[in-house]
């Protein structure tokens, strides 16, 4: 078990010690239950009267927050610091076990350093693989692949060829890199299948939740730009372009040949029809349909979007619906009344 | 062919012979195309009077209903009885076919008695298996895995490691247990991973559909309770918790740390926001979209939801905007006449 | 490379040229960026001055348009020339390898002429497999299913017990045919699993998205007929019948036993109640929800569903609600005072 004094763990942080810099802690706990020998963490200030109450060794805060006589460790982002003393305290480097006896290799591949590829795994010909990458049992590479250092691949995640992936990318289990996109002419009677010809590129740190879809394009690129994450069961179709640092929640579906800026949050189970731009910094509501390109730094719900701010005011309206409904029915009466008073006047 | 007698067939549910309790029939079929050596079932009391017609050798219908002299088996929830014989005649105990030459099985691995792990199948360090368990091609299990006895899990599903499941547990092909939870921390330029060191727990008799997705908690453990049922392409976030006897239906999302009651019933693509709380015995529509808590015993519907009552209202209603939205400035101008007419006067 | 002449690619697409027949070619590009080695099309007459620009060696186009002495290839379909040349410069036959080493196959399995069979499919006990068809790696087959001629099966894709497959038939990487319908008698206290012992049929040309479930049938069989294309993420129930020639888009959801006729285009995350009607020739938008039976030929928005052009409507008088409500509010008061100003004469 790993130990470390709250002066190590601020220097290692770029924060500060209040309190007794001497005190070692082996771990991390929530603000409740956290004894004597862990660190926790205050990020949120709607909790901060639990600091009174918590046992924990060390509380990592904002600077200039109430201690309540506990120790604890400046930071300015303490959520950001908790996540790095997790990474810490919890994660261990994976060993390099090389490629296991039950593995499949390909012609022509190149292997980096410090890889580790495990049983049932099955790489194609004339794939490259950098240096500590991770390859869980059943991922399967088709052929002309690359893959840079430090990615994991984990369990039955595909990746079909020619695909690129950057450094330090993660596929979580299942998900599916360069599927063929969704192309068909119609030929009058059925429909002809376009041969999807081209491929997609991840860049680094580009995450991609269990089970999500990544289509390669028809001609050129499906490209998912640095630091972007995907969650379960999205689907990216064919040529799309994702910007970077973009948070894409659960069962999004973007359609294809869509342009989504830097730094956009779709929430979960939004939708976005093809050819459309989303411009950077844009935040889009859960369950949202987006069926044209939207101005940059927005805020957008509903399905079709519009401001976040108007949807709230309409959809607190929409239960009136059938009051209104009524009261006009009234308001016609009550005036075919008047019309009726004046026209005998 | 299995060949019961109606009689045993009828000590067999708990039910009562009305006619022939000695003849012999072989399996089941519907109420229309069954023959004499079939038994057939009227769950709903709309087809009542196809038992007139019905050529099957007996109906499972509920005490006292009308048999147009056909043999009958009375029972209380004939279409319980239905299963029940479908269990009967068509499913065969799965052979323990034990570990196959193919499987790759890891060290420390505890292995129960009359299992089956077929070829392609990848087992890893330091997990337990329960008896009779069944593991399919291709199934990929991390270290220090628990699966209780009686379990099956389908082809290509993946389970993460230290995740455990209870007894009598069912993976459909291709889901996903355990994958990480979506936790980044922005440090200002772009997201820092937050390592997802909890697990799942699935307690017994939970099923869970093809390709649904489980994440694993962030710190402690998402957990789906005893005899809940999950569709196709759900996502359970991390650090949920769903209660007993829930049935999730497919494309249902539910966001990080929520909490379902026991025995509530999600209707297709339901999403749910992240931590909220849904009552015991709560129903939902398809399609609904929950973003707050919601009391026990109630039905929703609606994206945001509302009382389905209501929204049944709402949205008889919403065709009727366009003509609303006339019929004010309709009155708009009539009562501006008005006003102009007594100004007049 | 391949090269051909412009006459060489007219006869084959049963087009005429106009301009230079003996120009050869070796590709297709877009419109810009295409060199005089490579042909384009124009197929969306939006973009028709873009003719004029294009260093194009050829343009495929309608009869009759303007060609601003380009080089063209006149064809009636030029996006189906497009695809169909897309076919003949850039997809190769694929090499009959075999079934491969690593390869599991069961025993009394069937296996046609020309096959590859590649490391880490499993396959089970009598299985059909026609001519020519290819198994990626980790593809996982159960017992008694069968495989028409030409079909293509990617990586970790699944297709259950006795289960069948027409020719030509394409699966993404993680589909999976033929999983458990999700059926399940309550018990009074808790859910009985309905043994799903039916079948999933997909009939010849029907293809089936990454990582997208096809439910077996409760008793007789889930239906895809001919030359159907499901995209990424699709959910079909227990029970289904889906038409012939239709489109279902991305992550749209189709509950069980309800039957979609011909020529149906269900825009992504549409979601379908069970047991209902869907005509012929229907269109449906994105994110829309069908409670019911469609008429054929009509085109539907809207959750629930309407016409589309009532949806246009009734959305774009959405946003107005607030105002709308506002409005009444005024006329009740203004008409209150009439009321009173007539009282008081």
């Amino acid at each position: 078990m790993l130990t470390k004094t709250l002066q190590e763990l601020a220097d290692y942080l770029g924060g500060v010690v209040r309190g007794d810099g001497l005190l070692k802690v082996n771990g991390l706990a929530p603000l409740e239950g956290a004894g004597p020998d862990k660190i926790t963490f205050l990020a949120n200030p709607k909790y901060a009267s639990k600091v009174a109450d918590t046992k924990a060794g060390c509380v990592l805060m904002v600077p200039g927050g109430e201690s309540y006589g506990r120790n604890v460790i400046e930071i300015a982002n303490p959520y950001l610091g908790f996540a790095k003393l997790l990474t810490l305290f919890y994660t261990n480097p994976h060993p390099a076990l090389g490629v296991m006896p039950e593995a499949v290799i390909g012609t022509g591949v190149t292997l980096g350093e410090g890889i580790s590829i495990y049983p049932g795994a099955v790489i194609g010909n004339n794939v490259t693989i950098g240096n500590r990458v991770v390859i869980h049992p059943g991922v399967v590479i088709y052929e002309g692949v690359t893959i840079g250092d430090d990615s994991v691949i984990h369990a039955n995640a595909v990746i079909r060829e020619r695909c690129r992936l950057g450094k330090r990318c993660k596929l979580q289990p299942g998900a599916v890199i360069g599927s063929d996109g969704f192309g068909f002419a119609p030929d009058g009677t059925a429909y002809y299948p376009i041969p999807q010809i081209g491929i997609v590129v991840l860049e680094d740190d580009v995450e991609i939740g269990a089970n999500t879809t990544v289509d390669r394009a028809a001609l050129e690129m499906t490209l998912i730009k640095r630091g972007t994450k995907l969650d379960n069961l999205v689907q990216i179709a064919h040529n799309c372009q994702i910007g970077e640092d973009c948070m894409i929640v659960s069962q999004v579906g973007i359609a294809g040949s869509s342009r989504i800026g830097n730094r956009v949050t779709l929430a979960g189970q939004v939708g976005v029809v093809g050819h459309v731009t989303i411009g950077d910094n844009v935040v889009v509501g859960a369950q949202s349909g987006i069926p044209g390109s939207l101005a940059a730094n927005g805020y957008y719900s509903g399905s079709p979007v519009m401001q976040h701010k108007e949807w709230l005011r309409v959809m607190g309206n929409l239960p009136r619906l059938p009051e209104m409904r009524k009261k006009i029915s009234e308001l016609e009466k009550k005036l075919a009344e008047f019309e009726a008073l004046l026209a005998k006047e």
